[in-house]
């Protein structure tokens, strides 16, 4: 089995809703800030202090709590690095990895040297806890829990969160929460969550912030489960352009909420003319919604990239046979985006 | 022994002589390919394919011989997480490092679980060839050469390389030519470096191109060699700004010839004034100088410091007693330096 991730076709014309990307883009005070960066600040090695200040403050958390990342791949790397230092030849350390999930989990534990443990969710992609619990051993060193799920849009209830977390207590329970702006619920500040310091929580500005060019992603956690984390992480990874991207982009909230409303309609749109054409799909706490279109997938895929409109094909992933998924994000792609899906059907 | 890596004092003002960045800064038309993306562009996964076919161009080798990366740091991350996959925790998989050095090599070895075997350089710095053979076997998975060397400026010879990776072959033998724009030579592209696919060379942007803040180096190898090491790296871990930047920096010849210029003019202006005040220096083939203060090293770092000039206090590292590292670029910058250590001594 690879685990390689392969980087999706990237066109460089056409709409773009196969990598649930901001299509809006990011705010416009983020290019006044690239813009007013100058010919030595570009040479010299970025400082971090107003990025890492309003990164905590945004979250909530201290300082200590935050480890900014470049884009929160790197974050995923890193927690396999320090998960899977010196996993044995034989019976190897072990990544448990909720599929359908997203590709960087295996790929990036499989590099570390981990064994990646595939659970795979049932077909009505409710949590499959028991059968996590039961393939939790000894060995076990990172789970992999995604909420909101990519590429369901579910939320993972969090006494299901808590549970994991409990059950492997050697291992650190990594809860993406790439998605988490768009469900409005995170478990940053829960006090059940900080109770259990081997829950290291991801977040990306790359979705609802429109910063995924840039690179800017945060692992928040408990000082000493981050320590061999960052460790991992070289000093420099941040690049100057996501550091003086990331505060104002924080503070433009109209902008942020302008793009989470436009979802919200996006997303309503598309329930609407899913139900219309009978497709099955899950409602979505996401930029994206996923849907079954069963033996029509390729025929929508390929009908729709003839438009010039990219969707993303997940037929080949596990319980997903026959799924496609859909970014939804800013209102006017959307309806092109369906108008183009009753035009192929 | 810690191995973690300390970020130095980053002062937002005075003049920063301790980092070996390029105090002139970044090409002109680097900020120009800044200001010219959109909020699109910032919020979509970049295309690096003009990054990567400058880049294959300026260092003359085919694209499949290449891995851009987030900095060269995450280069020296990823060679040594390929390297040390399951390490085994009695009797781990070995690096050498050949101190002094850059820290970033120690660090991300001992992250990735390798045992960091440190072959100290002797008090004139001499490449310490038999001690490095000594101490490979067959545990050893990664050596660290630096040419020129990081703090002293001094090229390997190009035998002294060709020997270590033919007495290691199941090692990677990672050649550092961050500074390789400086002495103006570079075993890329030589064909006894070639017929040896354990040697993969790490090239930076920071430098002479002066690109530090906004992260892009290189890894340059056999194709087979880099396999490993690309599945570690992020498959967007190089932002847009870096990849805009890199084909316009590359094209900007004038601009870098001029800081070519400046720092030959900065080296021969600090050799004749440490001639001049009887301290002894190594010459170098890098844009910065290492002199050996002695006792007065820390009042020369001190003092440069109380008048806001930053330079590298080394005496910490192996065979460095009383050695500070001075960045020789900006020849103006240069003079400033060299007055005050005339003042301070």
């Amino acid at each position: 089995m690879s685990h390689d991730y392969e980087r999706p076709v990237t066109p460089s014309s056409g709409l773009r809703l196969h990598l649930n990307e901001n299509t809006a883009g990011c705010s416009p005070a983020v290019l006044e800030a690239l813009r007013s960066l100058t010919c030595t600040q570009a040479a010299f090695y970025p400082d971090y202090s107003q990025a890492i200040a309003a990164c905590a403050r945004h979250l909530g958390v201290a300082e200590e709590n935050l480890l900014l990342t470049n884009g929160l791949d790197e974050g995923i790397l890193a927690i396999s690095v320090a998960a899977f230092r010196r996993s044995p030849e034989t019976a190897p350390f072990e990544a448990i990895v909720v599929a359908p999930a997203f590709d960087m989990y295996a790929a990036s534990a499989d590099a570390a040297g981990g064994h990646v443990v595939e659970v795979r969710q049932p077909g009505d992609f409710s949590f499959p806890l028991l059968k996590v619990l039961s393939r939790i051993n000894d060995r076990t060193r990172l789970v992999f829990l995604t909420s909101p799920n990519n590429p369901t849009g579910i939320v993972i209830p969090q006494s299901t969160i808590l549970t994991v977390a409990d059950a492997a207590p050697q291992a650190m329970v990594f809860l993406d929460e790439a998605y988490a702006d768009f469900s409005g619920t995170s478990l940053i500040g829960d006090p059940e969550t900080q109770a259990r310091p081997n829950i290291v929580i991801g977040r990306t500005f790359a979705k609802a912030y429109g910063l995924a060019a840039l690179r800017m992603g945060a692992l928040v956690g408990a000082p000493e489960t981050l320590l061999p984390i960052r460790r991992v992480v070289p000093p420099y990874s941040v690049n100057v352009a996501a550091a003086a991207a990331l505060p104002v982009a924080l503070a433009d909230k109209d902008h942020l909420e302008s793009y989470l409303r436009e979802t919200s309609e996006s997303k309503q749109m598309l329930y609407e003319a899913l139900d219309r054409l009978e497709v099955p799909y899950w409602r979505s706490e996401a930029n994206f919604v996923l849907a079954r279109f069963g033996d029509r997938a390729q025929r929508v895929v390929a009908g729709l990239q003839a438009k010039g409109i990219y969707v993303r094909d997940r037929s080949s992933d596990p319980s997903c046979a026959g799924c496609v998924r859909i970014t939804a994000g800013v209102a006017s792609h959307t309806r092109e985006c369906i108008a183009a899906i009753e035009e192929v059907l």
